[in-house]
C-alpha cells in the first residue's frame, strides 16, 4: 500500500494513550439482524462507554499529548460528538476546552458538551461554519486547534477500532465505515489495508450529505453549497484535501445511502438488535439494504458509532410501534 | 465468609470455558443519570452480545461440561434469557437443546430460542410451571437438566460479572443485582464478598415478585400464589433452598421496587444512557430511586443484565415522548 499519513506502530502506541474505557469494544454476531440483511452481521459497538460514540479513542490521544507537553487550552468544533469527547477527555487533565458547534446541533450533544465543564460556543450554520469559528478562536487566543480528520491523532486514535477488527475471528469480508470528515475511514481503513488487504473497506454517506464520496469518486475536492440530512455526525461540506487522499489509498468504495434507508436501519437495529443508534450508526446497515446483491452470503462489520441522540426526534423517526 | 457453594478458585477457572464474546462486558460511569439520581452510577453492560443477556456466561460454562463428557443433549425451563443462550451455547457444541417456556413469555425472547435451534415447547402457566415440566421431560428421556440458579455451572458462570467487577477501578461502593432465581446474585455476591466486602451487595425484586426477597428477610423459603410484574426475567414463586441459603451469606440486603419505578428506570437508561433495556435490567436503576438517601453521595453499580424485549411492549411503558 501507497504511504497515508498514518503510522501502524503509532496507532498501536496510541493504545497506551487511550483510556481502556474506550478500547475493546463488544464485537459480536447479530443474527438477528440476519435474515432481513441476507449476510452475516457482526457489530462492532462504539457506544458503551462515557461519551456513547467512538470519538473518545481520537480525544483521548489529543489530550494526552497535549498534557505531556504542557499545554493548557484546546478548541475545536464538533457537530456534537468530538465535543463531548475533547470535554471528557480534557477535563480529566486539567485542559481548559471550548467546543465550537452549530446552533442547530442535537441538544443532547449539546447539554453533555456542557455538562462535561467545556465552554461551547455556538454558530449560526452548519459545521464547517463552526470549524472557521474554531480556527478563529485558536488563532486569537494561541490555543490548539484540534482538526478532526485532520489531526492525525484523531485518526489513529480511531484506526484503534481497526486493531481490534483484525486481531478478531472470525475473519470477516468487508467493513461498512461512516463517511464524515473521514478521522474514522481513514483510520480503520489504514489498519485494513496494513494488516487484513483482503477486507473490503467501503465508506458509506448520506445522499443529502455526499461531498466526500463525491470527492473519493472523483479523485478532488469536491464541496456541496449545504447538506440535508438527519445524519448531522456526518453532515459535512468541506472535504479536507489530506484526507481525501489518505481516502484514496485506503478505501474500496464509497456508497451513499437515502434517508429512508437510514431510518430504515435505525429501526432494524432498534427491532432485531435492541440497540438505539444516532443516525451515523446506521448507514452500515442501511447500505446492506440498499445493495443486498452485493453482500450476500458474506460476512460484514458495521460500526455502530454514536448513540447520541434526542430521544424525541428518534421517536419520530423510528415510529412508536413496528 | 463462612462457605457458599461457590468456589472462587473455579470461577477463575469458568472465564476459561466461556466464549470470550460474553467477558469484559462494558463497564463504565454513564454521568447523565447522575443528577436524577443524586450518586455516581456506573453501568455494567451485558447486553452487547450474541443473547443481549448475561446468560450465556453460564450456559457456556454448563455446555463446555457437557461436551467434555460426551453428553448429546439438555433440557431446561426458561422465563427467555437462559433458554436463549443453551441454544446458543449448546448449538457450537453440536448439543440438541429443548428449552420449556411459559406461553406469556415475551415473543421476541421465544422466537430467538427457535432460530437459535432449540426446540422450544411452551406451558401454559408460569415459569415454575415450566421448571416442573422441563424436570419431567428430564427424567423421561434420561437427559440432562439445567437448572438455573441451582445448577453451580449457572452461578459459576454469572459471577464471573463479579471477577470483572473487583478488577475495576475506580473502586465502587454497593452494587446492585436483579434477583431472580439468584444465580447472578449469589455468583457475583460471592466473589464481591470473597475479594472486595467492603462491597455492599444489594439485590433487588419487584414488588409483584417478592418471593426471594422475603425469603431472604426471613431467612426460610417463602413461596408466593402468583407474580405480578413486567419484570418477566425474575419472576419466580418457588425459591429454591441451597440459593437462598447461599444468598444469606452474601446479600447485604434485598430490596422491592415499584412498578412504577421499574418504568420509571427503563425510560431514565433511555433517555440519559441511550439503552434499551429488559425491565429486569433496570431494576437497579428502580432501586437508586426509592432509595436516594441510602446512596447519596456514593458510587453505584448496576449490572444492566437484558436487553431483550418486545418492542412494542418496551413503547408501550417508556412512552413515545419525555
Amino acid at each position: 500500500m501507497q504511504g497515508t499519513r498514518l503510522d501502524t506502530a503509532r496507532i498501536r502506541a496510541a493504545r497506551r494513550l487511550i483510556d481502556p474505557v474506550f478500547l475493546d469494544t463488544p464485537l459480536y454476531r447479530c443474527e438477528a439482524l440476519e435474515p432481513a440483511l441476507g449476510c452475516s452481521v457482526s457489530i462492532k459497538l462504539e457506544t458503551a462507554n462515557p461519551v456513547r460514540s467512538f470519538k473518545g479513542r481520537g480525544t483521548e490521544v489529543v489530550a494526552s499529548l497535549l498534557a505531556e507537553h504542557g499545554r493548557r487550552a484546546v478548541v475545536c468544533a464538533s457537530a456534537g460528538n468530538l465535543g463531548q469527547a475533547l470535554a471528557w477527555s480534557g477535563r480529566s487533565r486539567g485542559l481548559d476546552v471550548t467546543v465550537v458547534a452549530s446552533r442547530s446541533a442535537p441538544v443532547a450533544k449539546l447539554d453533555r458538551i456542557r455538562a462535561l465543564g467545556a465552554r461551547l460556543e455556538l454558530v449560526d450554520g452548519d459545521f464547517d461554519r463552526a470549524r472557521e469559528r474554531a480556527a478563529d478562536l485558536a488563532r486569537h487566543d494561541g490555543i490548539r486547534l484540534v482538526e478532526d480528520s485532520l489531526d492525525l491523532e484523531t485518526c489513529e486514535g480511531a484506526a484503534t477500532i481497526g486493531l481490534e477488527l483484525v486481531e478478531s475471528t472470525p475473519p470477516f469480508d468487508a467493513v461498512l465505515i461512516a463517511l464524515g470528515g473521514g478521522a474514522m475511514a481513514t483510520g480503520v481503513g489504514h489498519v485494513i489495508k496494513a494488516l487484513a488487504p483482503g477486507v473490503e473497506v467501503i465508506c458509506v454517506q448520506p445522499v443529502g450529505a455526499p461531498a466526500m464520496t463525491y470527492s473519493w469518486r472523483e479523485r478532488r475536492v469536491i464541496t456541496t453549497e449545504s447538506t440535508d440530512t438527519i445524519a448531522d455526525g456526518v453532515a459535512g461540506r468541506c472535504p479536507i484535501p489530506a484526507v481525501l487522499d489518505d481516502l484514496l489509498l485506503v478505501a474500496d468504495d464509497a456508497v451513499l445511502v437515502r434517508e429512508a434507508s437510514i431510518v430504515a436501519g435505525m429501526r432494524m437495529l432498534l427491532h432485531h438488535g435492541g440497540l438505539v443508534v444516532e443516525p451515523s450508526a446506521a448507514l452500515g446497515v442501511a447500505a446492506i439494504q440498499e445493495n443486498r446483491d452485493r453482500f450476500a452470503g458474506r460476512h460484514v462489520v458495521t460500526i455502530v458509532c454514536g448513540s447520541n441522540v434526542d430521544v424525541d426526534a428518534y421517536h419520530r423517526w423510528v415510529g412508536a410501534t413496528s
